[in-house]
């Protein structure tokens, strides 16, 4: 089935023809969703079937660029729920896709769109998740990558972009400035800007995460689901992908979705808790996929935890690493420090009445910790 | 469903109550497999509803250890398949397991054994994959592991074992010499030696491959599957698996089950091949998990070779690393040296004229690049 769709804006509602390029609404500068123009499309098909099975703006389904994304295992972390004295939390691991990290959920449907308007050579940015897997993805469509990636990246990350076959441009200084240094490249060279965090064909592929907790959890849905947020490629896609269930009938209410940020690197929980922070004074965090100062979707995210009820919290390094340890030596899953963020999002929502006893707690683990520094061993 | 079962030799039938610590016949020595006194409980489940839908020897099956293992993809590879001229190559992304590597399937089932006998402190001797594994799955369960690993196994293999919280005893010298320090320590200590190559709890694990790879291939079963062969941990476990599916009248026809070895370490493919080829006089190579002199199941591997009609064929280090490279820069898969070796299996196989141009090949991906040395960037 090929679905009509136009690239809309979140906050004005401009509609604009699809486009790779097109990453910003010409109106008023912010990002873009897909929406679609047929709305009677939609039920719920085992994942076995179709990886894809929520709308998707393909218009060739048989061509799709896939390395076997998607439909990650949920499993129950009873030691740490006997810890926190809960009765149930459950972890999706993410970590078990393709190139180890969520992102390639929203990397197979980008690269897929970008086959479909022919192009041959992209740009990207990305502190490492995203860049091995657009760099992976790619290989398999025959694009030709360069992905610009911060100094200080992991070295398994960067080694895991280059193997793939893409060009690596590492970059010195803050995150925004490889950002720059990879805008100003595609701008020389005539080349696409694919950026996970601003194309709406990520958030597309992400949002099969929605579909597969409303398969895995038929009967009820959990109360709770506790994303870490940097640009929020995740934490939208499931917004997206849950309304969209919603708003065909196919699940009666969508889930509490909270963000976890550093207290180092906090621009969306300050601003969703009214909190002064100064996004000059951000700090490191061993996180470094939720190390966003400038998150291009901030005003979504926010626009999302208020609509889903959610909560904005924060945590430290050192809890952070503590987390880390527990999940591998306690649960044995391996994550890595962006990940372990989530997991202290549970104290803190238990702490501040949000999370009940008797709540079922969701949580993502979105990366490998092969990939990433760890501090305790 | 709880099922009867004993441990009976492969070679001279003899049976044996279940015990962890029973790995070889008491008559004749050699390893065991799993024999079930029940017969008539197969039926093939969609593994979304239950992982192991197999005959498996649990007593307590709701108390089973998983970590998400198994129901891994098949993607189909379309460069590949085109430059070899066949019609179909799929890939079964074993790598996307808990812990990166399809021992996951049977450390699954072994550590669940494990916890059904009560035991607390175990020991395992392993180059790499399988020791993660141990590690992730006895930090689950409540057990302490000790990890024998050669002193030259990959840094990044080493580091997760540590990771989970295992203890890891680096051990100098060949291979072999780590497996009789693992049962030095074991004996002095008088703890359980787990053996992932002789336990064959491990095999009813590994025998859940097959089930998927019948659950993937609904009409008609590939004609050929093409193993890395080690110690045979996954060959024979599927062997195990298509075997009990027939036995059964679940599927008509078992797939020829090739075997891959280095041409430096090649005691199955010379023995079945009728080649001189002096153990003594083993020597390096690239691909860790097919480095194995004196494999304990060998005869048994040799055994499923014939009776599936199988191939053993072999591989130089050259070969391997360019293999590495094809298949992460042309398929995005990025594997480890040891999963590499089978896909050059395939050329030989077509030279041989066993594969035929519209045969469809099933290569299983065992083991993930990020924990293993690259030799090609």
């Amino acid at each position: 089935m090929i679905n009509q769709y136009k690239l809309e804006c979140w906050e004005c509602g401009t509609q604009h023809d699809a486009d790779m390029s097109k990453l910003q609404c010409e109106s008023c500068s912010q990002p873009l969703i897909v929406r679609y123009l047929n709305t009677n499309n939609h039920k719920i098909i085992p994942a076995t079937i179709d990886r894809y099975s929520m709308q998707m703006p393909f218009q060739k389904p048989d061509q799709k660029i896939t390395l076997g994304e998607g439909l990650t295992p949920v499993i129950q972390l009873n030691k740490l729920a006997k810890d926190l004295c809960l009765q149930n939390i459950d972890a999706k691991l993410e970590y078990m896709n393709p190139t180890g990290s969520y992102k390639d959920r929203g990397v197979a449907s980008m690269i897929t769109m970008a086959k479909e308007f022919n192009i041959s050579e992209v740009v990207e940015d990305s502190s490492g998740n995203a860049g091995a897997s657009v760099s992976a993805y790619s290989a398999a469509a025959n694009i030709k990558a360069h992905i610009f990636a911060p100094e200080t990246a992991p070295t398994a990350k960067i080694r895991q972009i280059k193997v793939y076959g893409s060009t690596v441009h590492s970059i010195k200084g803050a995150r925004d400035h490889t950002t720059a240094k990879a805008i100003e490249f595609q701008k020389q060279n005539h080349l696409v800007y694919l950026s996970h965090s601003l194309s709406p064909f990520f958030l597309e592929g992400t949002k099969s995460f929605a579909m597969e907790v409303a398969l895995a959890y038929p009967q009820n849905l959990p109360e709770h689901i506790i994303f870490p947020v940097g640009n929020g490629g995740l934490y939208l896609g499931a917004w997206i992908g849950f309304s969209e269930l919603k708003a065909n009938g196919l699940i009666d209410k969508i889930p509490r979705l909270h963000a976890v940020q550093s207290s180092q690197v906090m621009p969306i929980a300050s601003a969703f808790n009214n909190i002064t922070w100064d996004t000059q004074n951000a700090g490191t965090t061993i996180a470094g996929g939720i190390s966003v100062a400038y998150p291009s979707r901030g005003k979504q995210v926010i626009d999302a935890l208020v609509k889903s009820n959610g909560k904005a919290t924060t945590c430290n390094d050192n809890q952070i690493s503590k987390m880390q340890r527990i999940l591998a030596q306690d649960e044995g899953i391996f994550l890595e420090p962006t990940s372990a963020s989530a997991f202290i999002g549970i104290k803190n929502l238990i702490s501040d009445g949000t999370i009940k006893t008797q709540d079922t707690i969701l949580v993502p683990v979105t990366g490998f910790g092969l990939k990433d520094k760890v501090s305790f061993i």
